[in-house]
């Protein structure tokens, strides 16, 4: 098996209960792993996911090759056909087949270029890999998706969820830098799996994320609104995907604040992190008690390892 | 011992028929590396060898330190009594003594730098490391050689070698970028070291590799002629060696294509990878059945493997 | 426990003979550091610690996750209060805090600047995962001090040193670069500790370290009067801390001469590496019997692997 999207979770209640399992005693599986290579492939800068997922490959007695492919490796061409006269130095075709041959699991990052958005939706870096490579792939976030973030998000909310049934509510918050869709893009897939949960997206208008993603998910344009009876606050920016990765918006009043956060039924604040802070949200929200983002962080571990520990059961690409 | 070059290999034959016994078992000599250190330096990037060494240090139960020199530490001094007042800011003589404290072995990424002929065959890094660390050095691709990677090809020539006397073809390809020979050298001199097969090395005139390698190698500058009959084709591009480090020739008809391949005789197609599809070898021959270029970077694994597994066993530098 | 400084050292003639006991059977404790991470967090070069501090940790059965942070993660924050719509992408509160989730102990090395000596003083990065990490922090070369590399000098002494009471000189030489006081620092803090030795700190007027940390240590002007009859000569560069981080003496009569070392009482010559030979040393005298500079380096692992466990013993931060 893969995992390259929210959509490869068969019941995210399922997961999630066997996430916190794994939490609870994470190295009861350390010998499944024995003998097994996790090679971690990485375009983009990271800092959770390149130390939770090593962690959770190591929980599971796994050997981690970790490899920054731009500094590290060669420049990979991923168009068929190509000539290859000009930058790129090896073919994906060949680079998939030969990793595949010395890692068991094949983890990669690589962002959105925000440039091209037929390219990004096409996932040229993900797909070429899954397309060739012999052994499971692991999405460490693409182009368009994060779903180990977004599973580990599920986690955190299952800790923290009371009796009722509890609202959640996406909501973008301005940035100086474009940033890709691929989180809230996850979240949004992986809340459309909630059964128990009602969901509401707010962020200016023109911000709409993939409509394909979103398909019917409440969106609502007034910040305020959306925050009422909330109890889940997930903050995160994105650039504009109908002005293709553009910053067309830095309204700092959508920046989430105390007095925003009052209107919600003392809502959980969460983010996946990096984060802004006093851009996407105040001090005085991230360093409330009602905070949860370091443990969403702690979470990203378990979500690592439940993906593993499933392809390691699972065996087979 | 070390493992600089070709001429370190005792018994090509009796190499190849240990390197194949790793592979039916790779996990057989697991207790051999424990508790022992190889420390990887790398001064250029690298992808399969990066991690097809790490794999078989693994395999051997050997802890792995990966090291970029370049820009994770120091600038190194290679000049015997040079005043260090300029850019180096550490003698080779005090790095490798260093690095041998820490590791048992210490293997090596220094490509040559093309533009000083004297220098590159002098092979500055790994010679400063041979000379000056107490530990067995390996040679990971140097200026001059690349010897893990034509052990790995005679091993894959092994496995699909048939009765006969097998003709192996050499052939020189274009490519955009200024290349070392450093593989095409190790291979000519793996091939003096087979004993039942025939070479021909086939090259646009004036690309003669360096004579004190060649010797006596047979050398054919038409392609087609040389082709005729060949059971494996090993393309390869090099730069210049005699107007050193130049590109004199760009010439797409020595392009691999199947219109060539049909001069041999059902030749398996070999590479070192990465490779320039249709710059060095047309898509219709790499892509074809008998291309086995991938099987020849998972050898690269068995070829590492059986030499630290040498090296462990001998022990002394 | 954290180690930051020389004066997390309770005795230092105790933990020199402990770190003398490691060395002599290092996989002693091989299980002592089993299912544990270190953290290894790099924001510069580091030939010595990275490979050392890996070794020790290995030694420990530790599992070891090492980062380059600048190159592979986010760039920093450390104002408390700060309104991130600049450079920085993440907050060292967070920072801290989520890899205090992934690993067991966190090592860094962070240099200084060199251009606010205010904030090089207030070690931000160390101090700021300090404050806000939940686990033990390591100290790997901040921006004021390299603890391990005094411990492993005082190592080294004791090894070396006679019955007498020994002499012990820190001498300033020349540098093209502008270094960090870090090392120097640290030595005199140990030397401070060292309770049957005469140290004296020799460099060019105006070349004065932090008084803070020099306290009442002797310093002598005259490098050739502080030469006489030592047992030890310590050399280090250091830029100017008064006109800070300037260098404002190239003065080669202070480079460490055979000549010079004929003042002394047979002195071993000692120097942390990397070091500029015919700069710093003449080659005559670290080629000499008398240079211990590769087992300064050597006792680095046993210095590391002291702290590691003796935190790893410890528990707690």
């Amino acid at each position: 098996m893969n995992f390259i999207s929210i959509q490869n979770i068969d019941s995210l209640d399922k997961w999630v209960k066997q996430a916190l399992k794994i939490k609870k005693n994470p190295l009861k599986n350390k010998k499944l792993g024995k003998n097994k290579t996790l090679g971690m492939l990485f375009f983009n800068s990271s800092l959770r996911t390149r130390l939770s997922t090593q962690k959770a490959a190591m929980n599971l007695g796994m050997d981690v090759i970790v490899m920054n492919f731009n500094s590290e490796g060669w420049t990979l061409e991923f168009q068929d056909g190509a000539v290859m006269n000009q930058g790129s130095s090896e073919h994906i075709k060949e680079a998939a087949a030969v990793v595949s041959q010395y890692c068991d699991i094949i983890a990669i990052r690589a962002f959105a270029g925000l440039v091209d958005k037929e390219k990004d939706n096409a996932e040229t870096v993900i797909s070429g890999f899954l397309k060739y490579a012999s052994v499971p792939v692991v999405n460490m976030e693409s182009a368009t998706g994060h779903p180990m973030q977004s599973l580990a998000d599920a986690i955190t909310m299952a800790e923290h969820k009371t009796k009722h049934r509890a609202k959640v509510v996406l909501t973008w918050a301005p940035h100086p830098r474009a940033l890709p869709q691929a989180v809230p893009n996850s979240f949004v897939e992986m809340m459309q799996k909630q059964e128990d949960m009602d969901f509401v997206i707010t962020h200016p208008e023109g911000y709409e994320l993939n409509p394909e993603i979103t398909k019917d998910s409440v969106i609502e344009y007034d910040q305020n609104k959306a925050f009422e009876n909330a109890d889940f606050i997930y903050a995160k920016n994105w650039s504009n995907y109908n002005d293709y990765g553009k910053i067309t918006n830095t309204d700092p009043n959508w920046t989430v604040t105390a007095e925003k956060m009052a209107l919600t039924n003392n809502a959980k604040f969460m983010h996946c992190l990096p984060v802004r802070r006093n851009v996407i949200v105040a001090d005085e929200v991230i360093d409330s008690e009602n905070s949860v983002v370091i443990e969403q962080a702690n979470n990203r571990t378990y979500s690592a390892q439940l993906v593993l520990q499933k392809i390691l059961k699972n065996g087979k690409k």
